[in-house]
């Protein structure tokens, strides 16, 4: 079972969390993608063929929001998170139809609010890891503001 | 009727391209947010209303993904496009329901691929500027693998 952050304060640098894994279903692809992606690569496995990616992936917009809300849904910072401003994504591999990801988040650091002594803002790594592999398929970095 | 660009050749530094308007619904948001993103800010009136952000909004995630949707749908670069494996993403202010922004693209730089004659790789900026007082809602910078 995830903890559930109570505190900014209970966040220091170097803290990670694994947050299990997740995978995303063809059916799923095709339906983000289409309202929010629609190349042909993540929508039609003959046209993905010939693309670079040489295999339907999802969108990396997809991949990103399936991961976030992997940590949302997974309690950790849901009595703490006030929102966000900023976040810096990288894909450095696409994720294909039902591969298995784990989840990981890694604090970098952890700012209390000098004008507000009732938050503070946090920088919160995202790493998503296929299994298969070892190949990290999301490295995201965001800015959040959190409660202490 | 937005331009189709052709090639990577196409683009140069500077340039910049209006794409229409969008929004986004109550209902669309919190689907969004229910699957995505699921914090009480996204999801409730009640709960957003003592929140930071003082009111019921958009995940900056469905932003993100709703902008880069609406690009994609114009056809822009929808003959060129190869894929991506980088952003940069700011939300300088939170979407609410049935707000509307105006999207732009800037190119940011191109740049051919001296191993690759056929593709090159180029940094665009999409800009979402909200119609009823200028304010930006997103602000994201992706590098995007296109075709010559």
């Amino acid at each position: 079972m995830v903890a559930r952050l109570a505190s900014l304060d209970d966040l220091a640098p170097g803290q990670s969390f694994e947050l299990g894994t997740l995978s995303l279903s063809l059916a799923e692809i095709v339906a983000f993608a289409s309202r929010y992606d629609a190349q042909p690569f993540h929508l039609d496995e003959a046209a993905a063929a010939t693309s670079l990616f040489r295999t339907l992936v999802a969108s990396g917009l997809h991949t990103l929001s399936a991961v976030f809300g992997h940590v949302i849904a997974s309690g950790l910072i849901s009595e703490i998170s006030l929102g966000g401003n900023q976040m810096d994504v990288k894909w450095p591999a696409a994720l294909r139809p039902d591969e298995e990801v784990a989840v990981r988040v890694e604090v970098l650091d952890v700012r209390p609010s000098a004008s507000r002594p009732a938050l503070g803002v946090a920088r919160l790594r995202y790493l998503a890891t296929r299994i298969a592999d070892g190949v990290v398929v999301l490295d995201a970095t965001g800015t959040h503001f959190l409660k202490r």
